[in-house]
């Protein structure tokens, strides 16, 4: 173990003690000192991000990864912005879930308690640095953060402003952390943290997500990886189908709730499946289909088998040809990700049995799979979409951040 | 992988998706049939039951061990009670937990359904491969059980019997799978079972519940392990006092939520420790003290460091003497396992900062920690006491054992 790790672990769940008794007035005007002070030091934050940003052009990291870690005035603006709206939103923590007296006159009650101490461990973005430490803060958790190196400069000067914002309130300095060895070795140690983390949420990449699934000891929340289907059933309506699949593909492609890959009832396909290749490809959307859809569509590069379970995460989609609503379910609890599925059709006894049968955290009839999402659910704020099924699964709001506890008051009861 | 768990895990995993469609008239008359079967099949189960306490006997297990994995015609008639009880409980998969439509028609429910295929990990008893599948069954789940080599033959006639039965019934008869092979690397296939177990439930002793949370790449809910404390604060009354320390200790020591460990404040200690020693060695507990309690009361064995940390589940009783509810709320949480702790107080200040502050599934003012436990709180059936904080924590009743689905319901929607 480093002497960071777990020194900062340590001071993470001594804070978490003290975040677990703050009122929910004290948790705000702490948020509310944050959003103020990363205005403030503005110019510090941005003239950091530059360091990343120029590291990051030596190494000619791809133009859209550079893009996720620029910050400007704007995107600092809008951190703040978002810290305002959570700031409004109605604190779990001591919600009563169950309240029962027994008839010994025993009264046991189920209350919302925050987890105590939430390990976050994310890749480029900075802005997840803010996200993750403001929605931990609102649920009275204290945070151990765990950025990528590429960002590490400007992650260390948000955080630098999140304990100067702190230093004026109740709320403890040291429940923010930020491990500053971005090494693999550091990483596997998080993994192992059990003594102070209560859990571990991975935010990134299937390769990233997938690592901290297998390896970890401390309870995980699985998130993201989103390889998403559509299946048109034969009596799909055409002009919502073009609608969904078009949304569905390329309003926002790089996001886990876009789709990866299409199944086509074979009657659709053979009347209807040209016309909407040609509508794809004119969104310069690339076409990986299989044998019915090339020799169909000449544009199409073929599929092979891996391509059945990959996540794009660009303009290009999987298409495969196939016989029923059955075919449909077994494919996608095959190769999906357990996140958000759809299906196109105007035939109620065919969505009934996706509905039911497809293994998803979301399961749409004729609408986008682009729904799932934690502000479009209207729960206003997001720490990531759950793709297991314990604890929970979906768009986490805050909820999400909390554990329960049962307060039993006596005056004496004994077990008979 | 060998070829049993990866074919029993398959097996597993498409009957789950039978399981999920049935209604809740389907599932109880499988639980019908499970129950009148065990009494049919009672002389061959006991049979296979006598061949397992013979080799014990051979091997010298404990007495108490042995009589754990005895069974009789009273025993199994009792399983079949248990059945008809969790055929009267409601049926939580369906349950519709949110329900709101967005502006733009789109209209989405979050509903409970079941968690697909369980993994149950345990030991000796075998009424744990009866309540284990039966509460599985009745949440619409498969399960995969891996009880212990001692208990294999009464395991594997329990699970013939249960075959029987649902092969009377819409119920298939894979949603209920016994893996024969009881050595440890079988069950350290099973700890990363990915593609079949969607959870993993240790039942057993620490050092099973353990190895299990520091293996497992499939999702763990731990159950379990109890150091539990009694903390006497100053102003505590006496007979109450002895009162339930006598039942949290002495009334079952070997289950979890008996106390292993008793804190008493200073002056109560030096005004009523001896008498409550007293009536703690009458009934034939072992008081194992620090300096202070051994000073006082003579019988006592002195307590190393590592006593503080250790379950004993047997009539033995750590106690240490503090100074204030601050050291006790330190210490319980440096040594605990987060189970039930209580507080035994007339000071409500005192009994709010402990409750508040013990992190602990569950906490008693003035009341016995034997409280914890499903049936006490009525949920009707328990799986198992969760100690862990994601999902489930506390006593685990049917609800445990579903996840939930968001299923979105439109007639054209994208996203703007």
């Amino acid at each position: 173990m480093t002497t960071e790790i777990t020194q900062k672990g340590k001071l993470a769940k001594r804070a978490s003690y003290t975040m677990n008794t703050l009122t929910t007035a004290q948790k705000n005007e702490a948020l509310q000192a944050i959003a103020k002070q990363l205005v403030v030091d503005a110019d510090t934050i941005l003239a950091q991000n530059a360091l990343d940003i120029t590291a990051a052009e030596a190494q000619q990291l791809p133009a859209s990864t550079i893009d996720r870690m620029l910050l400007t005035h704007d995107r600092i603006q809008a951190m703040a912005d978002a810290i305002e709206l959570l700031i409004d939103l109605a604190d779990p923590v001591g919600e009563v879930l169950e309240d029962f007296t027994k008839d010994n006159g025993l009264h046991v009650q189920k209350v919302r308690v925050p987890l105590g101490v939430v390990g976050m461990i994310y890749e480029s973005r900075p802005n997840v640095t803010i996200d993750a430490a403001t929605l931990c803060l609102k649920t009275g958790n204290a945070v151990i953060l765990r950025g990528s190196s590429s960002a590490k400069h400007s992650n260390m000067a948000l955080v630098a402003s999140i304990h100067t914002a702190l230093a004026t309130t109740d709320c403890p300095v040291d429940a923010v952390q930020l491990i500053e060895d971005t090494s693999r070795e550091a990483a596997a140690e998080l993994f192992h943290l059990t003594e102070y983390l209560d859990v571990l949420i991975p935010r990134g990449g299937a390769a990233l997500i997938n690592l901290v699934v297998r390896e970890a000891s401390v309870p995980v929340l699985e998130t993201g990886a989103g390889n998403c289907h559509i299946f048109i059933d034969a009596s799909a309506n055409v002009d919502m189908t073009k609608s969904i699949v078009l949304n569905a593909k390329t309003q926002r492609p790089s996001v886990c709730n876009a789709i990866e890959s299409l199944l086509i009832e074979r009657s659709w396909f053979a009347t209807h499946g040209v016309a909407l290749f040609e509508a794809l490809a004119q969104a310069n959307v690339t076409i990986i289909g299989d044998d019915a859809v090339q020799a169909a569509f000449p544009a199409t590069t073929a599929a092979t088998d891996d391509d059945w379970g990959h996540e794009y995460l660009d303009l290009k989609l999987s298409v495969k040809v196939i016989d029923d609503v059955f075919e449909a379910i077994t494919h996608i609890n095959t190769y999906g990700t357990n996140h958000s599925e759809a299906i196109l059709t105007e035939d109620a006894a065919n969505a009934q049995t996706f509905l039911r049968n497809v293994d998803a955290a979301a399961v749409y009839h004729n609408a986008s799979t682009r729904f799932t999402d934690g502000f479009e659910y209207g729960y206003g704020a997001e720490i990531g979409i759950s793709t297991q099924k314990l604890h929970a699964r979906g768009p986490m709001g805050l909820p999400a951040l909390t554990s329960t506890k049962y307060i039993g008051i006596g005056n004496g009861q004994i077990r008979g």
